[in-house]
């Protein structure tokens, strides 16, 4: 821990979990989590005060966009929408889409900053192994960053995405070597007792972790074809 | 009225309101009113839908981002703090500067733009003739237009700020060409029957009318020195 400030996007899931690990090496640290009227907001605030806990966070900010599910447009928000059937193959942007999501959630944490004098902005965005949404792409932060020197009082605050390049096998060596609480997260984007293990989500999670050799903490739902019940109800692909 | 879409960001203004007036000559407009704990949002929310009604539009959305005033930082949001008086030779940034307010505005309209596919975003956006926040400088808008492009599905929506390189006194002239009513909109930082005329954002309408040699049709308070009073309590400075 550092004596400089740095403001933590988590979500609640692992990627936001690695982050916030690589986060609080380095830097005094406050947490921001952020409903945007997702079908897992629930799963994933409880997700985040578990996280937060095991890190000794203070400083909490939890703040609702639910407007994003006025606007719709995404099956994360939309329930008349059916969320898509993972096809990690696929080169088009999945339903799951938020529109430009990750703009608001970062001005969020951008004007925090400025009131609290964090210089720094950790969000755990992932591109190459990832459903491609746009506001992931490494060039979209280059433009934000840009955009706060701008807009801000001093433009000295940057957005700092330690993993992006990382594949999920990356993630999850990442976090293993952090220590990271992988049995708090939650990926899934449906918000049953256990991971569905078939989402997008849940499958790019289930890859990093077979790929590491690792098993995956959580439980999943039994019966899935893509998972074999270890023990106690935890999954390996 | 074109028949390609438009987001008008209308916050209840003088200056939106002549922004708005220049875009529903050339597209079919949706207005946006966003609510952010502001200490006037009664009021602005008022001359939002008077303004609506008065262009005929049809798509509205209000959307509220109060946890803003959580976050505070702002004599606009955060009630204990005091508005400064205005003092427009001052170089500094006034205490009403709210930290990177526009970005989440933008941000919601950008979402909005994506799911009705507008290509334009008007927002009435003043810079050198104004309180100097740094998310009025143009070259925010640059950089905001840069984010756009990278962080959507198609990167064709562009923020249009008609009006950022004019004084208010071009404003308040080029309203007057469109048939601007005036009357309708509420700069007041201040919340009371009547507009007070001497915050900043009064100062510099007072000013802008004054100098195009027009009354501004609304209401003052009595007694403000900066202030004769016309016919009906209309004020010329």
């Amino acid at each position: 821990m550092g004596t400089k400030k740095a403001i933590v996007l988590v979500s609640g899931g692992m990627d936001s979990l690695v982050t916030a690990a690589i986060a609080v090496k380095k830097y005094t640290c406050a947490f921001l989590h952020v409903n945007y009227g997702q079908r897992t907001q629930t799963k994933e605030l409880q997700s985040f005060h578990k996280i937060a806990d095991y890190y000794h966070i203070k400083d909490r900010l939890v703040v609702s966009i639910d407007y994003l599910k006025k606007i719709g447009g995404s099956s994360l928000v939309d329930t008349k929408m059916k969320i898509e059937k993972a096809d990690l193959k696929a080169k088009r942007i999945p339903n799951t889409y938020v529109p430009f999501r990750n703009t608001h959630i970062i001005a969020i944490a951008v004007s925090w900053a400025e009131v609290i004098h964090a210089t720094r902005i950790f969000i755990g965005a992932v591109y190459e192994d990832s459903s491609g949404y746009p506001d992931c792409r490494p060039d979209y932060y280059k433009a934000y960053n840009a955009l706060i020197k701008q807009g801000t009082k001093r433009g000295k605050i940057k957005i700092e995405t330690p993993i992006i390049h990382m594949s999920k096998t990356q993630i999850v060596k990442k976090g293993k070597s952090l220590n990271a609480p992988f049995e708090l997260s939650w990926s899934c984007y449906k918000s049953n007792r256990f991971a569905c293990g078939v989402c997008e989500s849940c499958l790019l999670r289930l890859r990093g972790f077979k790929n590491a050799h690792m098993i995956d903490p959580i439980e999943y739902e039994k019966g899935n074809i893509q998972i074999a019940t270890a023990s106690k109800g935890s999954a390996i692909v």
